[in-house]
């Protein structure tokens, strides 16, 4: 975002405008088509990727390489507007999407953690290992995975519950529809 | 963001007046100062927020009461720009702000997961408790904390892993400057 832009009153951050959303790189990944791509990391726990990072962010790539794991913010690039109910992959009703990961969401931003095995700073490359991500989506941002502040085991699955109790697995994506000519 | 902006080039996304960044509610907390938030949800797990969802994105909070935590996506909205290195709060020379947790992120997005404890849809209120945002802080996204993809207590600090042994705590931050006048 711009440097004066962002204000604390909820009027100045509404308009759409003032806000400037940067792309710091590119996943590089095996999945080329929204049905082939895992739902979530722990899907594909050996799928390999490079994070690719942009000149202009590789310095803050600093002092990554050591951590286990890393989150990626990313946009999720071929969804196609937000909904406030999704058909959930494992099946049953709709359901609101703040209580889904599913793509349609208001700010169509992703979240997932990877495996992190190598940071070249100088070429702004970052390996990882259960990424979930569609090849070429943009990456907003990447943070450390701390354990002592994002690891709860005990949280409990909500409304997924009985879905996982059953071994209720997601079902597989429907086909891609081609992008619509510019 | 707009239906037809996100396409899958870089040149498109680059162009910051493409992406609309919706903000969804804002966050009602205890903190008003900088240098009274805690530096993470861990360290005040005690306080009490209400999550204060916009009329369009009501909808979108159904069947979220059930889980037990929820992660929120949001905007550092009192940073001023982003560094590509910054000083960790626990000490020890500059770190790459990739390699933390810290406000001055390319997009500056923050990432934090709360205890969840009730959802008015209607109402568009979500009570939650180890809140460490700052009174009005906007929010972009509200996801569920999902163990089964989330909960890595094994993945290790990083460069944080002899502060943490040696029970170094996060230092005083220093007093929030005041707003320049517009």
């Amino acid at each position: 975002m711009t440097a004066d832009a962002p204000g604390h009153r909820a009027a100045r951050l509404a308009v759409p405008g003032s806000l400037e959303l940067r792309i710091v790189g590119r996943a590089r990944t095996p999945w080329r088509r929204r049905e082939d791509a895992p739902h979530q990391p722990a899907a594909a726990p050996d799928a390999r990727g490079v994070l690719e990072i942009a000149p202009d962010y590789r310095a803050a790539l600093a002092d990554l390489e050591g951590f286990g794991r890393i989150w990626l913010l990313f946009l999720f690039h071929r969804s196609r507007g937000w909904a406030p109910r999704v058909k959930p992959p494992r099946g049953g009703p709709k359901r609101g999407v703040f209580a889904t990961r599913a793509p349609n969401r208001p700010s169509q931003i992703g979240l997932t953690s990877v495996a992190l095995h190598a940071v070249d700073v100088a070429r702004g490359e970052v390996h990882v290992s259960g990424i979930d991500l569609l090849d070429d989506t943009p990456l907003l941002d990447v943070k450390p995975y701390l354990p002592m502040v994002d690891a709860w085991p005990e949280a409990g699955h909500g409304w997924l519950e009985p879905y996982l109790a059953a071994g209720v697995e997601p079902r597989l994506k429907r086909p891609l529809r081609p992008m619509k000519p510019r």
